[in-house]
């Protein structure tokens, strides 16, 4: 005797272990099948337009090469290598015909309006944060309704399934100092080598950020999202933080790439909570039953920064690129488990014998 | 000043290192790339017609019901469902445009002969191993045969990377027998749930396999591969193992499945040795190099397996469905390494900085 199902879980559930394989025999897509089909409240979800969204922007304290073993001029001309197609992210998009779109979040030079990016951005890079605010509280706010707004035109051409990637020299201190600030792990478990330290430059990013929690009270108490995104935030990181909570807010898909993608929805998630009483980590938090976790950066950092979210990534390939690029590669899976769900037969339809 | 490469590997890892992200921020697609550089000979090599080939067969221990928790009909009634395109393998081969043969390797029924399927058997079902052999020696040189002369003509059709699958009720049994056999692990360590034994059930399937194992002498000696497909083989194992051995004698990239999968190619690596002194799990046996491991199985064993090999798989889902899955979803991460190396610029090309 079939049993009906009680609720659109049990139901999606159902569905899938009637499908003709063993119980569970697809693992963690049968997990990601299920939750597409409750973010679209759906038995039979489909993703359209998957769309990855770059946001570039740089950081003041990288002028002073105290933290980036590359010059800060590269975030801009890798700005140009993405509008030229020779990028990881372009290369994967094209793979797989994800959407890209690239957005001057607050890179430090004049772009050429004509170019085919977005110009959004509120100022030419941050301010050195060793120093003072990174930027106004004004900007922070600012910044982050620009990316809910860049949602929502992408979300309005028919997408429905978005991640966000990021480029800008020094960004990962940024990263690192919201992951210290919101889980309380020491600096030394937040800070990594970005796009490579050497031992000599890891020790002295890590004595710089130590020297910069402590100037902005990071331990001291819990800050405001947009007071946290103006001590020592990114432009960058300010958009994507605004921009996930729109996307949730859209029911949208949301595809979560690697260490910096994960400390800016950090800050979404409080941004969403309205900056209010901590509901932090909290594995139940709303905006995280839109989120599939792309994959585990090799970065130090992020596996402790999933951990502490209590998820699971699908990908574990020791990729540290950013650029939306462990995104890029996670959504054919995504794709997979809404295909199965979708494009099996079930037992009964192929007639194949049940478990003994 | 640059250096001139010395090698083709010194070649490709230069060309990989000069494209724009930080050095070794692909991860293991990097190494994906070299290697598939190194099988193919070339500094920018090409993925043609991604095929994946599903053998099936029955087990005759698997009509005593005694180590699997599904019918043998289900293995027949399987072949039809890949026929018609509705199970897993069909789905994913779909979304990735990836080509499917589907082999009968020895079910024991008898297929419509008008079916879209290489009727390829030399036996309806193995013998019941636990009485006897599972086929004759004989059997086992005509089924390497065969399944060398699948890939031969996949060969010809233009194909240049291929992965197989398996399709066989009770075929975890054989594999663990297979596992025991080359690595000298302990059977409880090879024997898991396959598709999904209860714990009676698993208790049960390892106490047969014990005595299996006893009866075969699998603890005692190594045994030639066709001897020791003869005793303990299924005969979709037997195919693989041929089919391993001329797709890496073709230059072909090899993408492996999982546990089954896995077992296959021990006993192919033996096969290619000529059955001689044991060259077992040397990670740089010759065949290894052409083997891009897909996926790292949820069947207990797999693991291990993959341990002795020293090989690191590009997903960990946790799946274990077979028919070529894991492969399948591997297929586009190959490509992913291949694009990348051929499609992305150079700091050069996009006139982007060098690290500091």
């Amino acid at each position: 005797m079939t049993t009906v199902p009680q609720s659109l879980q049990e139901a999606i559930q159902h569905k899938i272990d009637n499908k003709t394989k063993p119980l569970g025999a697809l693992g963690l897509l049968e997990t990601v099948a299920l939750q597409v089909g409750l973010i679209q409240n759906t038995l039979s979800p489909v993703i359209t337009a998957p769309h990855i969204v770059v946001l570039a922007a740089d950081h003041g304290i990288a002028a002073t090469g105290k933290v980036n073993p590359y010059p800060q001029s590269v975030t801009a001309q890798m700005v140009l290598n993405f509008v030229n197609g020779g990028a990881a992210i372009n290369v994967f998009c094209r793979q797989h015909g994800i959407g890209l779109t690239v957005v001057d979040a607050g890179v430090n030079i004049d772009f050429d309006p004509a170019l085919p990016i977005v110009h959004a951005r509120q100022g030419k890079g941050t301010a050195d944060y060793s120093l003072g605010s990174a930027m106004s509280v004004e900007a922070a706010v600012e910044t982050t309704k620009a990316g809910a707004a860049i949602v929502q035109r992408i979300f309005e051409g028919g997408c429905n399934t978005i991640g966000f990637g990021e480029m800008g020299i020094g960004n990962t201190s940024s990263a690192a100092l919201i992951m210290h600030h919101y889980t309380g792990l020491p600096l030394p478990q937040c800070v990594g080598r970005g796009t490579g330290a050497s031992d000599a430059q890891l020790q002295q990013k890590l004595a710089v950020l130590e020297a910069v929690a402590t100037l902005h009270e990071l331990a001291t108490y819990e800050l405001p999202p947009h007071g946290l995104l103006s001590r020592i935030g990114g432009f960058e990181i300010a958009m994507m933080a605004g921009a996930y909570v729109k996307a949730f807010e859209l029911g949208m898909v949301i595809v979560v790439d690697g260490f910096i993608a994960t400390a800016a929805l950090l800050v979404a998630i409080h941004l969403y909570n309205g900056g209010g009483a901590c509901a932090l980590l909290n594995p139940r938090h709303p905006l995280l039953q839109n989120c599939i976790f792309a994959h585990t950066s090799g970065e130090l950092g992020h596996d402790a920064m999933l951990q502490e979210l209590g998820v699971h990534p699908l990908l574990n390939l020791g990729m540290r690129l950013g650029e939306g690029t462990g995104a890029a590669l996670a959504i054919p899976l995504v794709q997979s488990a809404v295909h199965f769900l979708n494009g099996m037969a079930s037992f009964e339809t192929a007639s194949v014998d049940h478990k003994l």
